[in-house]
């Protein structure tokens, strides 16, 4: 019988900050495409574009104007997904009765939030990748400001825990509406599903797992799920992409669900939230947020698509002393072999589980075999 | 206060069957789209192909040549994320010592298994909406055959729980990389992530929840959630998209998440997998099945894409009596508001969680309200 070689036969791997698996094919990236591709992004854009919403002075699709902003602006979104009428907060649907009856099935629970945009920089053609670090610093400035207004807001109008969901869409493929760069705020009255099935497995780490020793813990010496991961995967290299002295590093994770998935996190020390981030921590961050998307654009050299999150703690600014929450985030970039052929996460990924093709180690060493120079500053 | 009106007001739905929410946001339907739109399908397509490497006589990638087939017609993928070569099945992998400590993170757990297509049709230019359902019983029949080929296929080679995940990826914006009809067979070493929830939430539901006494039940009297779902879904009518009195429903599910998503499940009785159906119940499921395709291609006149699941008993054909696996379909279409406007599951869908904006109930009504002649078969 064959020995088993996790580069070579497909295998399963866990992921324990979401309790789910992923098949891993690394066989299988011999695979020829046929199928649907996407459009390369096309040309040149102007520095300022009299037609988008989001660049200064221009006006939005509810009629105000944009002020003629110098680094960040954050308005609320026009279209929200979530209205910040004073709703009532217990279930007011007399058919929520028991925990697990059949009327429960059809239980629709009021939420309310607001959903706010922010805009990184003034200029319409920037990315994050394209931006200087100090640039990039004003752009975590502006986090921290929404992070901490927002969790005022439910501080005030709520007793129920809630949360502050930060997060970007960035290319058409991703869904963004608009070139311009720019990020989401989405702040809701619960705790959705993906950071609180994370904060349930942080908390269970610490109650089950012995601390290792060699790794840093929470402040009480309880053991960090997040914090021994990232400390293990600096001292294994093998999957990291980036590590800042400050304190982060940026792995394709081993449970990598997308192709080129990053988790950005910090290995020295606890850090619920960005709020609680040293200078140095800081400028930190906005060095290795830059490196990142650098090697991303460098990657098929296009302006790279993805998802990118922030999970941290709830309702801020006031984070409890036993706080779990730790500070990370995460990237989910669409594509697999070029700037036109992406990964489809259809069919079996729906129906039976997500599945990956090149291992997470070959991803990671790819992205670290590009160069660290953005490829439209690169000399000939 | 205003009062809370779900078909005007944000809430958040629970899945029983999976364990997760959805947010609804019914008020957003509203927001105009600007961002990235899909290409319309091109031109009429032929009968028969000669570069298609599904349609009869053909060469496929591999060398091998096509049959000429009459309805269905099997094969090995040339490119499977699975191998079936006779791996060891406990975890080789020395790391993996403790349940939750932190060398447990890097393990891998070599899987195997193999993956199949199946061709609806000789026809190149049909889809099982076009196919008369004599045609579509042929796919049952197919699917009927492959489903117990691999379920033996694992008794043979393992002692473990296995299984055969039967899907299609229908159109190029789902990742398939054919037009011509057809479909896939993924048959696994292990229960993939998302059967295994479902499992385990029927099981908990038999073990929890007293039967209805209004409800058809599993043959132990047990309650079943899903035959309950069913019974109450044809009860309340407001979801329900297609009935057949063979005993099959297709409703938009209260706790949907892709806009016009469909679960398609028997209301009558237990059926553990399509290998119990009686002659009735299969020639049911293909007029069914043929309804639900034609409606969904009328919505906006397209040829509609979606990935659609089968997810049924573990490891078939013999089936234990006291399985609580209960047959149904998932399909999941990315259409939002035309032929050429989709649902982005991105930003906050992956971070936060999932997100829809109409109402389960008013996707299943403007599904109803559509013709269920095919609207390329429709006279001016
Ligand atoms: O095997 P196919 O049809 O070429 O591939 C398609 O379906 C597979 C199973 O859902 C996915 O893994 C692929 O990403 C998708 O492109
Ligand atoms: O609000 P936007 O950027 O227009 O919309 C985009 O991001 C949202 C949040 O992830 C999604 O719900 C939308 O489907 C997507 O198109």
């Amino acid at each position: 019988s064959v020995a088993f070689e996790p580069t070579e036969h497909p295998h399963r791997r866990y992921n324990p900050l979401t309790g789910k698996h992923v098949l891993v094919s690394p066989h299988r990236t011999k695979r020829p495409w046929m199928g649907q591709t996407e459009e390369p992004v096309v040309a040149q854009l102007p520095k300022h574009d009299s037609k988008c919403y989001l660049c200064p002075g221009n006006e939005r699709m509810g009629g105000e104007k944009n002020p003629d902003y110098d680094n960040t602006f954050v308005f609320n979104n026009d279209f929200p997904a979530l209205l910040p009428a004073p709703l009532p907060f217990l279930p007011s649907n007399p058919e929520e009765s028991g925990p697990e009856s059949i009327s429960q099935m059809f239980a629709s629970r009021p939420v309310r939030g607001r959903c706010k945009v922010i805009c990184f920089h003034p200029r319409h053609d920037l990315t994050l990748a394209m931006m200087r670090p100090e640039e990039i610093e004003a752009v975590v400035e502006g986090w921290k400001g929404v992070y901490e207004a927002e969790g005022r807001f439910l501080r005030e109008s709520q007793r129920e825990e809630g949360y502050v969901q930060i997060f970007e869409n960035r290319g058409a493929m991703m869904g963004a509406s608009a070139p311009h760069p720019h990020g989401q705020v989405w702040t809701l009255s619960y705790v959705p599903e993906e950071p609180a099935v994370e904060l349930e497995n942080l908390e269970g780490h610490a109650t089950a797992v012995a601390a290792s020793g060699s790794h840093p813990t929470y402040p009480d010496g309880k053991a960090c799920l997040l914090l021994s991961y990232a400390a293990e995967e600096v001292a294994r290299k093998e999957r990291v992409v980036e590590i800042d002295e400050s304190g982060w590093v940026a792995v394709v994770p081993f449970w990598a669900i997308w192709p080129f998935e990053i988790l950005l996190l910090p290995y020295k020390r606890h850090i619920p939230s960005i709020l609680q981030l040293t200078a140095d921590e800081q400028a930190g961050l906005a060095r290795i947020l830059k490196k990142v998307l650098v090697r991303y654009d460098n990657l098929f050299k296009c302006p790279f698509p993805y998802s990118m999150g922030l999970h941290q703690a709830p309702t801020p600014p006031s984070v409890p002393e036993e706080s779990r929450a730790q500070v990370h985030f995460h990237f989910y970039p669409p594509l697999l072999r070029s700037a036109s052929v992406r990964k489809f996460l259809v069919g079996f990924e729906m129906m039976g589980e997500a599945q990956r093709d090149l291992t997470a180690e070959q991803a990671a060493k790819r992205l670290r075999d590009v160069s660290d120079v953005h490829y439209t500053l690169e000399k000939e």
